[in-house]
C-alpha cells in the first residue's frame, strides 16, 4: 500500500529513542529504506546515510516517512516546510503521529497539486467489534514490558525471524505505527475508541491453525500510568497462551513519568500473569527479553545470566543475541 | 444545556438492566422526568407512568431521553420512527448510545425540519490530555467492580448524597452517558480515544480542597475482558486514595461473558489494589457495596452482614440502605 523504498524523515528528533519509528524500518526492513533525512539540531541517527530531499529521491525513494515520534504528535511548521517540498519533488509522505496529514491543510492541498498520497497508518479504517472472550483457536504469544519504548517490538519482530528460521508457524500482529509501517498492516491500537480496545485485538488475531503463533506487539506497560489501559486490553483481548516480559536495565524512570520508578520483572509477572489468567487460565511466562542496547558485550551477557539465575526463565537481549532460545520456549508449551 | 423535564424512552429494552439510563435518571432526578415511554415487547420498567409522545408532551416534557442501551448500540428503524415523530411534535431527543444520532440523517433532517435539538452526550466534547501521573491535591474515590452493570454509578451517586448529607466536600464525577445524563457534565471515558483515557480521568478530577472528595464512577471490571482496558485507565488517571468494591451476589457470569464466571470480591481486591498502588501508594479499600435488589429485606442485611465479616471492611448496600457507613469509612482516611 505504501510505496517503497523510502527516505526516512527524523525532522529535529529530541533523542534516539524519539526515532523509533525509523529505527524500527532500518532493522527489519532495511531494504525498504535509501537513507535518512535529518533536520538542524536533530538527535536521532538511525546509522543510515544521510540525504537531501534531491538525493533520496535520486536513490529512488518514493514516499518520504516521518520516523520520528513526539509525545502528543504535534506537526511543527518547521517539519511543515519540508513535507511540503518533498510533496513538491514527487514524494508520498507516510505518517503515524497523533496529528493526521489529512487533517493539515497546507499538507493536503500540496498533496493533491502534486498528486501524492498522504498516508496516515494510524488512522483505524476497521470499525472494530466489542471483544466477546470467546476462545479462539491457534496459540498466542504477548510481549509486555517494565515500560513503555522498550524493545516490546523487536521482541515480537526477533521472535517472528527466529520461529520462521526454525520453520514454525508465526506471524508479526502489528498494534503500533512502527509496526504497520514495517509490515503493512495491523491495528492502531492506541488510536482505537476505548470500548473497542480489545475488540480489535481479537480481531488481529482470528482463529488459526492449532500450531500456528501469532507474536503479538506490546504497548505501554501496566506500570505506565498513561497507557496502562492499552496495555491490559492486549492482555486480554489477546488472551494470550505465553508472555514474555521485556525490560531495559538501565532505564531508572517511566518514560515521560520522572516521578514513577520502573518495576522489576517480578513485580511485572505479579501483575501480568494473574490479569492474562483472567482470559486464558493456562497463560505462561515463557521467557525474559532484555534490552541491552546500554551495556557492553560482556555486560549484556553477565546480565542475561544473572536474570535467567534469578528468574528460572530462558533471559536473551533478541535483537543482540537472537531470539531462538525464546522460540524454543514457546515450541515447548 | 438538555432541557428538562424529560420523557425517558425505553423502546423494546430486552431486559431490566438494558434500561440503566432511565432507572437512573428516574432514581437519582426523578423530578427530571414525567413519565416512561415504552414500544411493543419492551421488558424493562423502571416504575414511571406509561406514556404516549402526546401525553408527555401534555405533561410538559421538553425532550424524549433514549434510556436504553443496546450492546454495540444499533438504532433500530423501530425506534426511528418514534423518534421521528417527537421531533415533529416539538421534542428534543438525547442519547448516550454508540451510535450517534447526530449520524443518522433521517435524524438529522427531522430534528432540522422542525428546529429541535439532538444531544449526544457520548461524544467527547473535549481534547483530552495525556495522562502525566502528577500527585493531585484533594481525595479521591473509585467505584470498582465484580462485573459491569452492578452498582457502580449508584454506590458513587449513593455516596455523594451521604457525603452531602454529613457536610463533606464531593462531587460526583460522571465516566459514563447515564451519569453525564443526570448530572449534565462527566466524561464520556469508553467513547474516548484509547491513548488519552488516563488523561481525561485526570482532567475530570482535577485539584482540589484537601478535604474536597472526587467520588468517581467506576466502568467495567478488570475481570471483564471486553473493558478492563478502560476500568484501569479510570484506577490510574484517578490515582484514587480509597475503592469501594461493588459486588452482585446472585450474578454467575460476567455480562455479555456467558464463558466467564464472576469473580470473588477478594479477587477484585487481589488485582485492583497493587494496580492502584502504582499511581497511589497510599490507596486503602474503604468499604464493599453489595447490590441486593434481587434479595429480599433480610437477606440482604444478613448477606451484607456476612460479607462484612469475612471482609473485615463496611458493606452495604447504599441503594438500599444508605451510603452513610461508607462516607465514615473515607471521613476516617
Amino acid at each position: 500500500m505504501i510505496e517503497t523504498p523510502y527516505l526516512l524523515f527524523l525532522g529535529d528528533a529530541p533523542d534516539q529513542l524519539a526515532a523509533k519509528v525509523a529505527q524500527g524500518i532500518k532493522d527489519w526492513r532495511p531494504e525498504n529504506a535509501v537513507g535518512q533525512f535529518r533536520m538542524p539540531g536533530c538527535k536521532a541517527d538511525v546509522g543510515l546515510t544521510d540525504m537531501t530531499l534531491e538525493e533520496g529521491k535520486a536513490a529512488g525513494a518514493r514516499t518520504l516517512v516521518i520516523g520520528v515520534a513526539n509525545r502528543g504528535g504535534v506537526i511543527s511548521q518547521a517539519w511543515k516546510d519540508v513535507l511540503i517540498e518533498a510533496l513538491g519533488m514527487g514524494y508520498d509522505l507516510a505518517s503515524g503521529l497523533h496529528n493526521l496529514l489529512a487533517n493539515e491543510g497546507d499538507l493536503v492541498a500540496a498533496s493533491q497539486v502534486h498528486g501524492q498520497t498522504l498516508h496516515d497508518v494510524r488512522v483505524p479504517n476497521v470499525q472494530y467489534p466489542i471483544a466477546d472472550g470467546k476462545k479462539r483457536t491457534g496459540k498466542r504469544v504477548l510481549a509486555v514490558g517494565t515500560d513503555c519504548s522498550i524493545g516490546k517490538m523487536y521482541t515480537a519482530l526477533a521472535l517472528d525471524r527466529a520461529m520462521q528460521e526454525k520453520g514454525m508457524k508465526s506471524t508479526f500482529r502489528a498494534t503500533g505505527q512502527t509496526g504497520i509501517l514495517i509490515t503493512g498492516a495491523g491495528v492502531p491500537l492506541d488510536a482505537v475508541i476505548a470500548d473497542f480496545m480489545a475488540g480489535a485485538v481479537e480481531y488481529l488475531t482470528p482463529d488459526n491453525d492449532a500450531d500456528h503463533w501469532d507474536i503479538i506487539e506490546g504497548q505501554g506497560s501496566l506500570y505506565h500510568v498513561s497507557y496502562s489501559g492499552v496495555t491490559l486490553a492486549l492482555i486480554h483481548g489477546g488472551q494470550p497462551d505465553a508472555l514474555i516480559v521485556c525490560h531495559e536495565p538501565t532505564r531508572k524512570t517511566m518514560r515521560g513519568l520522572p516521578e514513577y520508578k520502573l518495576p522489576t520483572i517480578q513485580q511485572v509477572i505479579d501483575l501480568a500473569l494473574p490479569l492474562a489468567r483472567v482470559a486464558n487460565p493456562a497463560c505462561e511466562v515463557a521467557g525474559i527479553s532484555i534490552n541491552t542496547q546500554h551495556l557492553g558485550e560482556q555486560e549484556a551477557l553477565d546480565y542475561c545470566a544473572k536474570v535467567e539465575a534469578e528468574m528460572g526463565l530462558p533471559t536473551v537481549d533478541p535483537f543482540r543475541h537472537g531470539a531462538g532460545r525464546l522460540a524454543e520456549a514457546l515450541a515447548k508449551l
